[in-house]
């Protein structure tokens, strides 16, 4: 009989979670560990390995792993690499073999990588709001803008591994706001939860719009959406601004995959109340006539604290 | 034993061409007709049908011939219908089943049908510049610009078949030109052959500049090519701006499918001399850093007189 479970692991700066999957999507056992406590990735591995152990055994499914998937930044789904990934202690400016360390310290367990946003797409279409379609886009709201391109019903990874990075296509041409990876205007320094707190910073210097967003240090882009959701004007309008960035440049995704539909997921996703409406005025008012009304916006249906387990451990069952 | 030869047409608005060609992209036989005799196309592609018959047995191939490709405007390969298609005398605002249609016509014979730059794509890939290539995207710089995705060997459809209108992204945000589609800005507006003669016309407008191309009428893109070759400033102003559009158009395409390379075609691409350094100097200067350097810009390597219809014949290799 095949067997009946996988794991998922989705490794971030701060932490790493994991967790054993059924077929259906259930989580069995999950656990987290520090992803930052290790300079050196074979003592984080042998730490995450240990980790993994352990649930295996107390979900009782010892024998009965199919395999592990693993949402990494900067993970190369071909060749399993974790490349340059500066957000991770052990990562920095080197090219990490992570696929085949981790196999090698659970014994030789099939081990499958990329990253987060691709793992994102392929759970939401294993078990979340894109069951079912075969050509859709997920884009991921969370410090930055990630992506995952499904067409064919597969993620597409491109010549080299790392295809889907619309975080980065340009949105504002023209003093656009500078960006980590070195250019400037790239969507996620407008669309993300980060984009939307500096927008707040940026237009509470602008004017003298009274707005309870004057009293904060250090705002977030939960601040923003508290406000938003108390009627403040300037949160609203800061809310209608981030939904029409991105709405036009999902105009541009759609003439590129001519896709079924656009799925939303990550903190500032949860904003949806806020940021349908102009998304989707923008998107349409923005796109090829024949696509006008016809591509959906929709929202993960993962249950949050489990997606990132879920969205990895479906690179799995393909292994 | 498998059918040895292919049939390629390509529809255009005026004419259409349609050529006998073999396992190595040879032409063996080839004519024209016009396209836009007939207002209904059920005559138009009974003459066709004459056409195609008159040159298999030219090319001594009756009885071996594997399908029919072909290439037309608004395409769409799921379905084999035209839709829409605004320029061709017998389209119009109707769907034209004409996959089927032409099959009829030729005693059951397989129809394949696309779009022009998709069916370039697959000739490039079959034929041309982009043999060996798995991950690459077609652009044709025509009287309009389109293209052809190609993801892991195959061209890309998306959801409803109509994927890959990359003439149709935003190139210029705020004040862009008006387009045949309804939008403005679109990249078609400023980096096809149309866009160049408009470029022209708005620069000799705006400004008292001497220019070989202020002795002439209703300027195309090929005054302006001849002018830049006779040293004109502002011709060669036009082609260096032309080639920043598109080159940072490329960069935001580069960061969704991260294609090997990036295959031009079309007549504009003639002026590869003054279009290339600017397109790779603005693709590189606009794309993420890790794909900096590394995306190959290369020109198509069929003949021009044949491509259309080897573009289209490649489509029938996959029946």
């Amino acid at each position: 009989m095949d067997s009946q479970y996988v794991i998922g692991i989705d490794v971030g700066g701060q932490t790493t979670k994991m967790g054993v999957v059924d077929a259906r999507g259930t989580v069995l056992a999950q656990t987290v560990i520090r992803t930052d406590t290790h300079s050196e990735v074979e003592e984080y591995v042998k730490e995450l390995a240990a980790a993994l152990k352990k649930i295996i055994a107390e979900a009782g499914v010892e024998g009965n792993i199919r395999g592990i998937g693993v949402g990494a930044p900067n993970g190369n789904y071909y060749t399993g690499n974790i490349e340059n990934a500066v957000n991770l202690v052990w990562g920095g400016s080197r090219t990490i073999p992570f696929a085949s360390l981790l196999k090698e310290s659970m014994n030789g367990m099939p081990v499958a990588l990329t990253n987060d946003a691709n793992a994102a797409a392929v759970g939401e279409m294993t078990y979340g709001a894109a069951r079912g379609m075969k050509n859709f886009i997920m884009i991921t709201l969370g410090t930055g803008v990630g992506s995952g391109i499904v067409i064919n019903g597969e993620v597409v990874y491109g010549h080299d591994g790392f295809a889907g990075e619309l975080g980065h296509v340009c949105a504002v041409r023209n003093n656009g706001r500078a960006c980590n990876c070195g250019k400037t205007g790239c969507l996620e320094t407008y669309a993300s939860a980060t984009g939307v707190a500096r927008t707040a910073r940026e237009w509470l210097e602008m004017s003298d719009e009274p707005s309870l967003l004057r009293n904060l240090e250090n705002i977030t882009s939960k601040d923003v959406y508290e406000a938003a959701k108390d009627g403040d004007t300037l949160a609203l309008k800061i809310f209608d601004y981030t939904g029409k960035i991105l709405g036009r440049s999902f105009a541009d995704f759609i003439a590129f995959s001519a896709p079924e539909a656009i799925v939303l997921f990550g903190g500032l996703a949860r904003a949806k109340e806020f940021l349908l409406a102009p998304m989707e005025e923008a998107m349409n008012a923005n796109v090829l006539p024949l696509w006008r009304g016809k591509v959906k916006l929709v929202f993960s249906q993962l249950k949050e604290s489990d997606a990132a387990i879920l969205g990895a451990s479906a690179l799995a069952w393909e292994l």
